[in-house]
């Protein structure tokens, strides 16, 4: 179904007779475009009942008429976009414009309001929730970017070795993937080893590799503009018992997790398959995060996989499942695959083995 | 100056008791830390008369606490974080919080001004307008920034020839410059080659080099926390006349502009030195951008020097000069400087030579 279409049925359901897209990533997905414009981009796109209409500066307008899209495209030029914008409301004779609050900073949305009144009416996550069900280009996209993340995976346990500094294996990850095929990382590659290992989100840093470290890989990639992520979790020399019981504690409630899984189900009910396991061993209150999380053009999107998420899991959503426990000061384990949910079961992106790997 | 009390000192001239910081940039740059959560922060600080309290989710709050901040720290939990930040209003008596309205996205804007009121202000660039004034430390670390971005514009003269893909060489940037002891790229770097150069904003692709293309090479990377920026055009094999006409053009409108600043002048009348000359040889509608932009944590930040900008330059500023022209369909040149504001003229950071180049 034609994305634009998708976005003016829901439109009519609030009876809204045009809805502003200012959120890039949005407005390249209903574009059908994914790697259109880069990341400075910051025209806006408006859906009528008729009609799309982008509203790109000069640094964009050449790129947008190049590109035959299906919008009208008109150069921001001479007035701030935001008036432009609002002469186009009035032109068209439009009379409830939604907008996306979750994206709009409250500043612009100040002065909107101002002019608009209450014409001007927010809508949360409109375009993000047709987001959340990929398509099979999308699918094909992002099955390459993970197979891509695991290819380097296999290599990167050729590579490490003790001495090695955290921040030279990041490096190393982000070139991989990029000569893999990858246009870029899908975020900065965290590499964390030894007690940083217990930072869910370390920095990665300049800490050098030592015998006996469990290292935590987190990383992806992108590619044709869709997102991949993954996490292993490998020891340098031999991991003591502590150690592997942490590592086999995460690997059967990841398992769990993975094998629970049902469409239909919720994102808090997907959540308590892991927590349950590491509650029956006491261990609860070391996974401080949630689940998982949905992974397409951004790398964080819908569906959230928390204790509280009422979302349902829902045939062609792609999400990671990613539990991990963390002892400040020790060390800390995750495994984190992403997933295609399908009608009858998950459908697992990533093929990187799960059993201890010491090195 | 300590920079919360720089903050609080702005905040009794608007009659504020607290200010809530959510753009992750300022609040590494008021707890003078640039780089030490990575860019999934979503934490907030609280700055009020007498206390700064950062609030963070178990993904951050173990490297919070090992980091010795001038603030205190509280851990997100059970309760989403502006559940959280709302009864830290109650529980500090706060009467009028002040927040970065150009950063708050709506949504959550309207959610704590359902609950807080008018007590509720917003604030627009509060601390960008610190920010644009560096001091000697972030002086420091963006003149080597921008001597690693010089330091590889050489070797990449070594590199460019006929056949290479944009994209390829703009993979070489990225690497010779985190070789070169660079934490990362302060954007993705652009190289657009022949055609392609006429788009400011070119998306970076698979064209290849050919003899008598103009390439122009828009990059920059990030020394601890602090980003540098620059461009230069350079010519595969021999340039036409048309091109050298173009790059002199530029070239002098770039030169008349560094000449010209002067402490004190507004942004626009700085955009008014390149723009008046290209005037004079009705080039004026091929400069579609503005001539520079502030650089800092971030790569696009406060001044503006762009024809309306009535913003003072002021010593400490750090912007780019960048003119440019760009023909449709033939190619275009830009040439961009870092410079620093001082109170006698600028102090130019770029030091990669500017006569035209063939290769």
């Amino acid at each position: 179904m034609n994305r634009i279409k998708a976005c003016r049925a829901l439109l009519a359901k609030d009876h809204l007779d045009s809805f502003l897209v200012t959120n890039p990533v949005n407005i390249h997905y209903l574009l059908n475009r994914p790697t259109l414009f880069d990341s400075h981009f910051n025209g806006v796109l408006l859906i009528t009942e008729q009609e799309a209409i982008l509203l790109a500066d000069f640094r964009y307008f050449e790129s947008a008429k190049v590109a035959e899209l299906d919008a009208e495209i008109r150069l921001i030029q001479k007035k701030p976009l935001f008036d432009i914008f609002f002469n186009l409301v009035a032109e068209k004779g439009l009379k409830k414009v939604g907008f996306e609050s979750g994206h709009l900073r409250t500043a612009v949305f100040l002065k909107l309001r101002q002019r608009l009144g209450e014409c001007f009416v927010p809508q949360f996550n409109l375009i993000e929730l047709i987001r959340a069900i990929k398509d099979r280009s999308e699918l094909e996209a992002m099955t390459k970017a993970a197979a891509i993340g695991d290819q380097i995976f296999q290599r990167l346990l050729t590579l490490l070795e003790p001495g090695m500094a955290e921040r030279e294996i990041a490096l190393e990850i982000d070139f991989m993937l990029r000569r893999a095929g990858a246009e870029k990382v899908s975020f900065e590659p965290i590499v964390a080893s030894g007690p940083n290992s217990a930072i869910p989100h370390a920095q990665t840093g300049s800490r050098c590799l030592k015998s006996g470290d469990a290292v935590v890989l987190d990383f992806g990639c992108v590619y044709e503009g869709y997102c991949s992520d993954m996490t292993r979790t490998v020891v340098i020399g031999r991991a003591d018992n502590k150690l592997k019981k942490i590592y086999n504690w995460v690997k059967a409630a990841q398992q769990l997790a993975l094998d629970g899984l049902e469409a239909g189900m919720t994102g808090g009910a997907a959540d308590a398959l892991a927590r349950d396991y590491f509650k029956l061993h006491r261990q609860a209150a070391k996974f401080g995060h949630s689940l998982g999380h949905g992974v397409g053009m951004d790398v964080h999107e819908l569906p959230i996989l928390a204790k509280t998420s009422t979302q349902k899991l829902q045939p062609g959503m792609v999400f990671t499942i990613e539990p991990g426990l963390y002892l400040s000061g020790f060390g800390g384990v995750r495994i984190e695959d992403m997933v295609v949910m399908e009608s009858d079961g998950p459908n697992i992106l990533t093929t990187a083995g799960k059993d201890l790997i010491e090195l």
